[in-house]
């Protein structure tokens, strides 16, 4: 895997930290300024399935599953046991000629037209940052839920942007803001388009025109300070250049969401994500010290980033989560790592999940956690295994005397047992320590090391699993994934409610089949635990199968709001889950929300409606 | 020392963490009830001084001075070269039979009386949990500022609660605020009563009658969760007691403000307080898991506490330095930790504070981080020295024999040298390791180990300073505190200006004698510091003494901004610190403030106005 792209995986710093430089009262800030990010010319994404151009999974001419291109770990390698394995976790003769064939791109609706406005626009904008095309308008109306990927391909999304914009500076956006609020027209931010909660989506009622605006163009990291480790970062930057930008200075933001190579800081903002390696860097709101934010009534900046305060109530603290409800995010100060001495992955396979999942509350109730630790249910280290490229030589080897050892001589059963991955990163000793004690908690619940090469594929197939969604739907098989978050003393009764819960629904409903839901535990924390699940059928032969396959999500929403879990831990509401949030708010909380939207955007200009329903349509 | 009490030194745990509880699907979370706070009868708190009533610093017959009483390991201990020092430093012959001699308690402001507002809170509560008695009202009308302070003795608070309520439960905190909406009368929640931003004081302009809501009575422990590692605690729990109460059970809440003693875990939240231990276990937003607040339009309230969220903007984040504004903090779930296996204190002296703030800076940067780390600068060490008992015995020989070396071998100047303490928590291999590491550094910087016991007596010293104040203020001294944080590079700038603008300041107005100005860097992030000043002078002869003294405060306060500082790091905006908010915040910043208020309190209940002006009153 030495000549592949590795998005989420940082270099290695050859020392721990930047030399140290001595302060003194004499200091002028010194601040470095990058030059734009390194493109590249194949990274073409997209529009009608997720991710890069030049990956996708396809059925080779001998029948066999392989992730073209170059990009990935898996990428370029024959998957012979995927097809297998799925026809047998589904129950179903998959024929890999049996493809639901779709046109793309299909007809989109007209769109609304508000001349003055559009004047307006070109005012502030050279032409080349305005778009009417129906193809770009389309992009910019959706996410990367099931629904809106299944919409795009073999139905039609009702209501679309009716223009995109680009800005490429704050006094853009801010004028943008100013002609929206003048000519009443409605904005939605876009950053990387990879919402899964139809946060994208423009509300079917809007009767207004709707400009997305398009922060990709507003990608540059502003200045790196290294003394102060601060990096202030407009908010279309990209997660991959991000990190290869500060790579360059021996910094790391320590944000590696699954969607790191697409999604933006900004959006990461909105929709308060979480990365992999948060228990050792934090989540978005602990590794943002500053957000410039252009709302109806002026910008949210400030002239200094400080490490804490205590200065009143913060706005900036309701960015997160905003979801695009109270204006756009420009840009962000946020706080820098060094990049780590070393980084180590490892992997240990447990008897079954109960067991696992004690072990990974052993490690936060101990104060142990590595910078990731994720947990895979029995049905994914299936996946994971089934996802194995023919490959030969001396990993297979390994590979087959590590399965005999698990299954022979320790009496690990393939149907119960559970891997969990591992990746440690700091300085040296400190690493080397903490994988002794994290292992030696592991072997108190049974584990067994299964080194490190099992677990970086583990952790990099995050990146390549994205693909499969996609993939599947050509063959009939709705896909998604979700996630919560939950109390330790709740967290299995929830995996296992949910899963029964999904197997009943679908059941019901005479659908083809079994489904497959499977889970993982990811991030992880003293009070609690995020799970992350993954749910797929086939829906041959069935109708409205998007209408169904929501039916039984919501069904195993309901199951996780039940056993206590959180309704998101970090996909954010949105559209999709909005109908829950009376389930989890009180109604003054859900008042206070709607009144200070009220109060801060009276107009609704900032109207894609996410996670609350103002009433300021109603009030108009 | 063995029989003091430590407020804020925890019980050490003798395992590690509790005995690991196995997780099962069966689990029902295994909630303790405690029991009421134990609370000891000499715990009576002065009214027109700081602290505990049977501590106060004085000066015996023999002319020396003392801490009365038996409560910090101060008290009891003559203090012979305190005077002479404060002699020294200020320039000044303070002569100990001079006193300001003061009446207390002086004459309030009459009652403004709503009939109806207090026959509703006479159906609410029974009698006892309502006074109206004018020491009560006044003592509920302020906090600990030095201008507070000498106007109890000297003066006269303008304005004052008309009425102080003591809510039992939840319930009557919803009554007192339908009642307050109804009646159109004001509320000001009170927690511990040791503001230092005049929070507490009543607006001088309010018309209305004004009820102060004492949280006293919500002081429960409501349930300890030992696998979730949570706790539900009442807001008007008092931080000694939280310690105390939740040790008994090997848990730790981890937060230790200065003001620990007295201070609730409602105005910790309100306050957006930081505790001197945050390095390791983070300021008060990090530690609080979900809040409930009683707010003008019901009650914000969650089923359910989760680890981590992304469910929308979430109104609980603005209640965070809310300063009373938006709504009285009823109970707060927040996060265990288990006590620490080891406690250790240690202290490094270092040549100069710029060697010593190089030192906090590459320990922030290298993430070896105690507990807590704590810089005084020379002239505060000299304070610690000039605080040290007439004692004899090993302590004081170990202490001639380090005095020796750090000025005769090598080279330390008793006029630039500083000290830092330490205080280590956590696992007894781990804190053994980051000592080693941590003096490693320091000598790096040319540090000295000046031994634990020097380390513990500089942390513990902090309660028993307290009490200067108010001593200082009978011999015609003023003095105060005031905190900022800022970045590294800036740190050592600001700390040499401010310094220098109050040296210019005192000296341009002719006052008596020096002014005693110094600080310390206490809490450490990895992008800067907090830091901690001290002024003090004399006002023997100064006409409008406070006045001179917030003057030359303000102009502290200007050259902190001037050199990038917070306007606060964590004792908040109040009333004091008000007129500087547009110098911090944007326009657009502070009117989304100022919208928000009106949106969500139109008729301005919670008026004590704090850190913005609502407009309300003129709209109203």
């Amino acid at each position: 895997m030495t000549n592949r792209r590795h998005f989420a995986d940082k270099k290695v710093a050859a020392h721990c930290s930047a030399q140290h430089q001595t302060l003194s009262e004499n200091d002028t800030p010194a601040r470095i300024v990058p030059g734009r990010a390194r493109t590249h010319d194949e990274d073409v994404e997209s529009l009608d399935v997720w991710g890069f151009n030049d990956s996708k999974f396809e059925v080779n001419d001998k029948g066999v599953v392989a992730l073209a291109g170059s990009r990935y770990d898996l990428s370029g390698e024959e998957l012979p046991a995927l097809l297998p394995w799925i026809r047998q976790v589904l129950s179903l003769p998959i024929d890999p000629k049996d493809i639901h064939p779709y046109d793309f791109p299909r007809t989109v609706p007209e769109p609304v037209l508000n001349d003055a406005f559009i004047a307006a626009l070109k005012d502030i904008l050279p032409e080349e940052q305005i778009s009417q095309k129906a193809e770009t308008r389309q992009r910019h109306g959706h996410g990367h839920t099931l629904e809106e990927m299944y919409a795009i391909k073999y139905g039609q999304l009702s209501r679309i942007p009716d223009v995109v914009v680009y800005p490429s500076e704050e006094n853009q956006v801010s004028e943008i803001v100013k002609a929206a609020k003048k000519y009443n027209a409605c904005l939605i931010p876009f950053g990387g388009g990879t919402s899964v909660t139809e946060a994208l989506q423009c509300p079917k009622t809007e009767r207004r025109m709707i400009a997305s605006v398009d922060m990709r163009r507003m990608n540059r990291i502003e200045w790196i300070d290294p003394v102060n480790r601060m990096a202030c970062i407009q908010a279309g930057a990209v997660g991959r250049h991000i990190v290869e930008q500060l790579a360059d200075y021996g910094f790391s933001m320590g944000h590696e969401p699954d969607s790191i190579e697409f999604s933006t800081l900004g959006g990461w903002i909105a929709t308060n994500a979480s990365g992999m390696k948060k228990n050792k860097y934090g989540n978005i709101e602990d590794l943002v010290l500053d957000v410039t934010v252009v709302t109806a009534f002026g910008t949210l900046e400030r002239d200094v980033a400080l490490p804490r305060e205590s200065v009143g109530t913060d706005p900036r603290q309701a960015v997160f989560g905003s979801e695009g409800n109270l204006g756009i995010v420009t840009s962000a100060i946020v706080k820098l790592f060094p990049l780590p001495e070393v980084q180590r992955y490892g992997s240990i396979l447990f008897k079954n999940f109960e067991l696992g999942m004690n072990f990974m509350h052993a490690l936060s109730q101990q104060h142990l956690l590595p910078a990731s630790v994720r947990l895979m249910d029995n049905l994914q280290f299936q996946f994971g295994q089934a996802l194995k490229p023919r490959s030969v030589g001396w990993r297979s080897y390994k590979s087959k005397l590590e399965k005999y050892y698990a299954l022979n001589l320790r009496g690990f059963d393939p149907d119960k047992m559970v891997a969990c991955t591992l990746v440690f990163e700091g300085r040296a000793e400190d690493v080397k320590a903490q994988e002794a004690m994290v292992y030696k908690i592991g072997a108190q619940y049974g584990g067994m090391k299964a080194g490190g090469s099992n677990g970086e594929r583990g952790y990099q197939l995050t990146f390549g699993i994205a693909y499969v969604r996609d993939f599947v739907m050509n063959h009939y098989i709705l896909a998604e994934s979700f996630e919560t978050s939950v109390s330790w003393s709740q967290a299995l009764l929830l995996c296992q409610n949910v899963k029964q819960r999904v197997m009943t629904e679908h059941a019901e409903r005479n659908l083809p089949g079994r489904p497959f839901i499977t889970c993982r535990a990811t991030q992880v924390y003293d009070t609690g635990v995020c799970i992350y699940f993954y749910l797929a059928f086939s829906y041959k032969g069935v109708d409205n199968p998007t209408q169904v396959f929501n039916e039984i999500e919501v069904a195993a929403r309901e199951e996780i709001l039940n056993c206590g879990g959180a309704l998101s831990h970090h996909h954010g509401v949105g559209k999709l889950r909005k109908r829950f949030m009376p389930n989890v708010m009180s109604d003054a909380t859900l008042d206070w929300n709607r009144k200070t939207k009220h109060a801060l955007d009276p107009n609704n200009i900032f109207g894609c409606e996410n996670h609350l329903t103002t009433g300021v349509e109603a009030e108009n």
